[in-house]
């Protein structure tokens, strides 16, 4: 029986620590990391995984990409899906920054049992890769879905990236000011507040009394938290009729969903796991 | 019991994730991987395996080194032997780029059960790190070796580093065209295409009714194959009864190869893994 | 029951490899090795062990810092230190260029079992990483310390902060001479030569006969050795009724209390081994 390797791809000059013990404690028996890798780095790193073991033993190597920048993330993925000749290949979890699996994480809470299906769902400062990912994962649950920023250039890049990406469409709104934010709620179901760390984006005076919110979502851990008078670990409390999730009530099920995913690279050598596939992991472990 | 543990010192951006595997495969319990190293670097990074574990534990510590430049590999093996003193040393591996072990697989299967004692063998495009080594290897089996390329200059400098390395004498030869590499075979026994990917260096017209040509190989795995109307998976088949070894063929041995030598590192501290070393391995393996 | 996870975070270019043999040695199951960190790069990195186990587990991981550059070091530590929440915290060490447990093992063998309360010691070429510390060890043991050197502006700079970090008292003395080296050894108990490789620092004329000279300890096993006329490998040997301890004798328990701090960084999740704490270690070991 070959040993479980996965390759750790990180564009960042030094590989993510993070991503590294949660490979390890999803029971990854060797780890590679490699730092400052670019999507011109991919092919050769990949072809080292391709062509080292063979037949049933190549789903014992995988590859994770990870890394602050997102977009670097997604090129890499491609180059890594693009070096595959056929069955030659590898499977391979993008998860730069965690926006998949907070993202996932965060939609799965929101989703519940009760699903998404036809509601409005708003993700407030929604332009970062979390946010743009959790729209994109709440469209593909039927939800009308609007992302907001206070830039509406940046609104419209997103709306744009995620509609191309997801095959969805969703909408944008410039909110900047209390009553921009209010109108953006009026009517909504759910919302995700995926803004900048220390940064509060719904007063209670907005959320408390709403008549149509009923799961509101935070990933902001650093006081001030992004839903005021809510508290980070919140995993489904319920305050004023509301369901509440902060981020380390997501974080709890994104730790668990990130481990998982790990360990189903593993099971075949031709998974991919991007957003949608991480977040049917989320789904299953909710 | 002291863990096995590698440090693969490779000399590019990003260590190779090749050589990892297959030392994980062939049994190391622990590898050090590291990138960007310099011939410079080599001396502390032995020391951090000479100084750290004594007497029979010593065997249990080996170095491995790799990498796209051959030439700086070589820089490093001398390196690495030169920073030993006395019995404090080490084993160590020199395979940048999978020189020894692609060119002692080779050389071993164009050798066979009948010897290359007295045989004219031919390297075709030959001045590259496997041309240069199977043409040594072949002289040192005794056999009258040609090596070509397309300018006379490089033959000249290929054939004098050969023939100081091994301290044979081989001859060289200039094969631009399809008369010069004709001529380059005349009597030749074995040949083997040592060029780059993609390119035809014998036509089927050249090797199909040779009078003398028994034994052909080739490692180049991608088409146009090296040699014209053969298949790179061919490992001994007969074609127009000539016995035709492809890349795939060469390289399924030159990973057993690998992994042996990667294993016997560690029988004793002072092993030292350079072409003729590997090739002995790869002849017990056939 | 999570694997041990060591970080090693590492200042040069390419990570100790001898830390990372002594990490794998001391029972470590996994060990990170990063390399080219920065004081900066620390609290991301620390972040990664302190989010990712929880509870009783945080005590599997912890952290190493080493590196040739000791000030860089001790900023690293405190990037490290600084980067704890209350309780979420992971266990540090700092041993850059062996320096915590080189002069923990040279003043423990000097202290032996009569202790060092009260007794003059000197430490001569003492303004490097190993001297300062063995000063500030020395004079926590209550000897009357004398670091010397042969720049004056050296030594006060090096006192001033041995007094400071340690919050103790030693004085400095110039030492380029003979002379300056028998008048600084006037009435001295134990004497620790602290210089670079190769160079002499006490000739047999000045220790031989020497009245009150009891104990002599020299880290440096290129010859010539700092003490004329002993060998490296003195591990507490008797000339002249004095006990003598060679760099091959102190770094034998310096490599024992190396594995052993290492191993005690996994007993909880608060340790810090800094020079008291690694001393304490050597002290129980001697």
């Amino acid at each position: 029986m070959k040993k479980k390797l996965l390759l750790q791809m990180d564009c960042n000059p030094h590989a993510s620590v993070f991503d590294a013990v949660v490979a390890h404690d999803a029971g990854v028996d060797v780890l590679l990391q490699q730092s400052g890798i670019t999507p011109d780095d991919v092919r050769d790193q990949i072809y080292g995984l391709m062509f080292t073991r063979g037949g049933d033993d190549l789903k014992n190597s995988a590859a994770f990409i990870g890394g602050s920048d997102v977009a670097t993330g997604e090129a890499m993925l491609k180059a890594a899906t693009g070096s595959f000749f056929g069955n030659v290949r590898v499977s391979v979890m993008l998860d730069s920054n965690g926006c998949n699996t907070t993202a996932a994480a965060a939609v799965a809470k929101l989703c519940g049992n009760d699903g998404l299906k036809g509601k409005k769902c708003v993700v407030l400062a929604g332009t970062g890769p979390v946010g743009k990912r959790a729209a994109g994962l709440m469209a593909l649950e039927g939800a009308d879905v609007v992302l907001t920023s206070r830039r509406m250039d940046r609104v419209n890049e997103a709306c744009t990236e995620v509609n191309e990406r997801f095959n969805v469409t969703i909408q944008g709104a410039e909110v900047a000011t209390e009553e921009q934010a209010a109108a953006a709620l009026d009517g909504a179901y759910a919302v995700l507040c995926a803004g900048a760390a220390g940064i509060q984006l719904i007063s209670k005076d907005l959320w408390a009394n709403h008549p149509t919110l009923k799961r509101l979502g935070d990933i902001n851990a650093v006081p001030p938290l992004g839903i005021e008078d809510t508290k980070a670990h919140f995993d489904g409390e319920t305050m004023n009729d509301k369901i509440v999730f902060g981020a380390l009530g997501i974080g709890n099920l994104k730790m668990k969903v990130h481990r998982e995913c790990i360990k189903r690279l593993f099971a075949s050598n031709d998974k991919v796991f991007d957003a949608e596939e991480v977040y049917a992991v989320a789904k299953e472990m909710l």
